[in-house]
């Protein structure tokens, strides 16, 4: 997509370098951050100087590839092994992230040139990623009126995958149909992704669009003001149930009681069928300080942390919760649009298969 | 209530003086401001130095008084009326402050004393405000059960009255019984008062509290950590549609999804029979930098505004939302607890004896 009116991804190789989009200082600065080495690569990830499914699926996969590329003839086994160990180290929970090391790793050591294969295997990692944000894209635009308002909550845009990404993919796909449309871009405390990244990726393509309080959606939506609303998923349920950024389960019941539909867009790869609901998913309670304090430029262009909340109150921070599948009006992948009870059927054949 | 162990009433008058807590202050630093004239009473209300329905009526009593008492012997009416006409100007839309200055006035007009019976007035407007506080907390607290989690949006505490509030003077009483409770406090996008002034409150009454993102509530009961909900009100039409802070809306139809009980505490002022609903209430869009720019003391305690949005995008900032009547449990006031239906009868009764 679009930054200042030219094409990026937000990670690819040049060389043995990998180069990637620093997500921790934007909306404010826009900078390219290259890793040199696996090592580099690894902290980008930890440090999250990286951050989405998808983006760190690509990620993990290139640094694959350095991994390779910088073991020696002698020891070369034990070289990329423990480089493959320390990726999936970066971020444990990252499913993603594992099906790029094993993927890239199974190509390159069934080849006669596993060096060269590893780079060709990690580039069709990036191909995969973009191809299945496109498709996701075409159904869900598919579903999208002319001069519609669209509502999203996080950032589930280009910035979290390598390009598209998938709640925003239907967004960019309609406009390029020539669809004139606007989005309501929820805030998303407390890390506040939709009012930084998500505003950022919009205006950079030039969609118009407002950030609004979290707590406006009801609001808007009673007043009619939105007609539909996307958001993305960490993990779905064989039964549809949908583990996502908090917030996502409150908008989705306002949204059936104003009858605004609500769609799940993500990759068949989130779905996790050994989840036979959302209480098997489990639920990571985050550090309270990311609701006691922010940080941001002040009128002189430099950053400051401060604190926003009342100094000896405790806050209590879950990162996700968990929409039930009676909520979601349907599930955007690149195989097509879902219905909760076609799940188990379609996603099950499709994971047997790879 | 108590600050610091000490106990304080929101505004009080001692001399010719107005003391009020100065809330722009808070929860960062506890300041008392003096206002030594009429007019400087006026300046703290316009500046939001205090806020709230209540505080700002109690503090327009004392600016009368003080207007009464400002006045020069020649020309005693008119200047009596300049001070009225400035003190109403501050505020526009708070109802509770034309009572204040009218009931001052009407007081002190009909007295042989007017200076020392304006002033006599004024603390009966306190007085009021207080006891009708007080007064909707006992009612609220025979709702609560002994080791329930209770969740607040916004400060409908006392800071925005003269002592207990409304929404937390439940929750004060309830303690005074002995009963042991834990207050959820919404953070309150994007004024922040329930992470700000809430929980402040609660810190220094000594109540367990945890600070929640906006987004966090309908997760929390789902998870049955919520066991009921009180907020307050701005404007409640004869059907019982009530207008109060963006994201109420958001939390009654989430409270109704998992029976949780959500109760709204307001004063029987708050009524307003000539809306017959809440598509007859205005709401107000607020200036969207409310949402670009928050302040709060750095590591080094300086006081720092910063932007926390993308640069460049807009925001749509409405500052209230109306919650129909369907999905309020019961609403709380100096009267008792009164159900949608039997608003016309009750409040239009105790309207026309005022």
């Amino acid at each position: 997509m679009r930054v200042n009116g030219i094409h990026y991804k937000t990670v690819w190789m040049e060389g043995s370098s990998v180069f990637l989009i620093e997500q921790n200082k934007l909306p404010f600065s826009f900078e390219i951050y290259e890793a040199k080495t696996c090592a580099d690569t690894c902290n980008a990830i930890t440090t999250m100087q990286v951050r989405g499914a998808g983006a760190i699926g690509c990620t993990a996969a290139f640094a694959m590839a350095q991994g390779f590329s910088e073991a020696p003839e002698i020891g070369f086994l034990d070289a990329v092994n423990r480089a493959k160990a320390k990726i999936e180290a970066t971020r444990p929970t990252a499913q993603n992230l594992f099906y790029a090391t094993n993927f890239v790793y199974g190509q390159a050591m069934a080849a006669s040139n596993p060096r060269e294969e590893a780079v060709k295997a990690a580039n069709q990692v990036l191909a995969k990623d973009t191809r299945d944000s496109r498709q996701i894209g075409q159904f869900g635009a598919s579903l999208i009126q002319d001069g519609w308002n669209v509502a999203t909550h996080c950032n589930a845009g280009w910035l979290a995958f390598s390009d598209f990404g998938t709640a925003l993919s239907p967004v960019y796909i309609a406009r390029d149909q020539g669809k004139k449309l606007f989005v309501y871009a929820d805030e998303t405390r407390p890390r506040s992704q939709g009012g930084r990244l998500t505003a950022w990726e919009l205006r950079h393509e030039g969609i118009p669009h407002a950030i609004i309080p979290d707590n406006a959606t009801a609001a808007l939506m009673a007043a009619g003001k939105i007609d539909m609303m996307f958001v993305g998923a960490d993990r779905i349920a064989a039964n549809g149930d949908v583990a996502n950024k908090i917030g996502t389960l409150e908008k989705a019941i306002c949204a059936q009681q104003f009858d605004v539909p609500f769609y799940v867009a993500a990759p068949t790869s989130t779905f996790d069928l050994s989840c036979a609901s959302g209480t098997d998913i489990p639920i990571e309670i985050r550090h309270q300080d990311e609701v006691h304090y922010v940080s941001g430029p002040d009128a002189d262009g430099i950053l400051r942390r401060i604190r926003i909340t009342a100094p000896g109150s405790d806050a209590y921070n879950p990162a996700f919760d968990v929409t039930p599948a009676r909520f979601i009006t349907g599930i955007i992948t690149e195989i097509g649009i879902l219905k909760t009870h076609e799940i188990v059927e379609k996603i099950g054949d499709l994971h047997e298969r790879i």
